[in-house]
């Protein structure tokens, strides 16, 4: 199989974030989709492995803040390269946090979104998450950063518990 | 709720195929994400309306195409504002089929899939298939259509079974 062909997939930039028990913790993402349109629900695909995966487990509830072309690349891997179970990731960092008590970064958002698990599937090392949107906000008008622009233009690379990661 | 924070979300332009009992087809779609990398799976949103819908559930396999930028909007059209129930969408185009199978449309397509199920969750009007990838092939270099290319550039419309439809 030509490993290769996956790269013909498209992905936005985001960050995934989830709060339990005073903890919270923030994750680079990329393999997410709206999945449903009345009630808006996402699907999202996350690496048990993944610190904030133990948060989103345990409080139910995350968040997607979508990445606006214009961040640089140090703020992304800030949320990909690290573990937040050590690292305060919020730290210096913009959010808001919803009634629920979800977090959301809102610093280079394009819009950000509260969600609520209402399904999960097993997929072997990751768990793919259906969410309801409870609460969706606009921030600014600029464009979601492509996962190829990351990738190519900003030269950023793929965390090991990606999905999407590919070993070469 | 500010349903203009989902146009943040980035999608590429995609043809889903199936067929069972002779009968196949095809039909548009971007809410597609490689969900586990190891082995490769998929996540596809479809609507239960989708005549595609009733083949993929039946032969438990479909393929998914990425669609090059240079692909026409009439091309993709054919493909996401008619049904396949009474409409040939496979006449006059290219494809190919898998040992399984499943066709895929190989015409504008720079990669494709052929994928087996391997897990489903209901989310109301769609249902999210999990597929694991049997074969990919890489067609060309050129890059996938962007959702917001085919929405803002060509003109394209979101067909009213698509699980990112916004009723305006």
């Amino acid at each position: 199989m030509d490993l290769t062909a996956l790269e013909k997939i498209q992905y936005g930039v985001y960050l995934i974030a989830a709060a339990f028990d005073g903890k919270k913790s923030a994750f680079a993402a990329n393999s997410i989709v709206q999945v449903s349109a009345q009630p808006v629900k996402f699907a999202v695909s996350v690496s048990k492995q993944n610190w904030t995966y133990e948060l989103i487990e345990k409080s139910g509830c995350f968040s997607i803040s979508a990445i606006t072309m214009s961040a640089p690349f140090e703020f992304i891997g800030k949320f990909g390269f690290h573990t937040g179970k050590t690292f305060d990731k919020f730290a210096n960092t913009e959010y808001k946090t919803f009634e629920s008590g979800v977090p959301a970064v809102t610093q280079y958002a394009g819009a950000i979104f509260e969600l609520k698990i209402s399904g999960k599937i097993d997929v072997g090392d990751h768990t793919v998450f259906i969410g309801d949107v409870l609460n969706m906000e606009r921030l600014s008008q600029e464009t979601t950063m492509t996962y190829e622009y990351y990738h190519k233009i900003k030269g950023g690379l793929t965390a090991k518990n990606a999905p999407t990661y590919i070993k070469r």
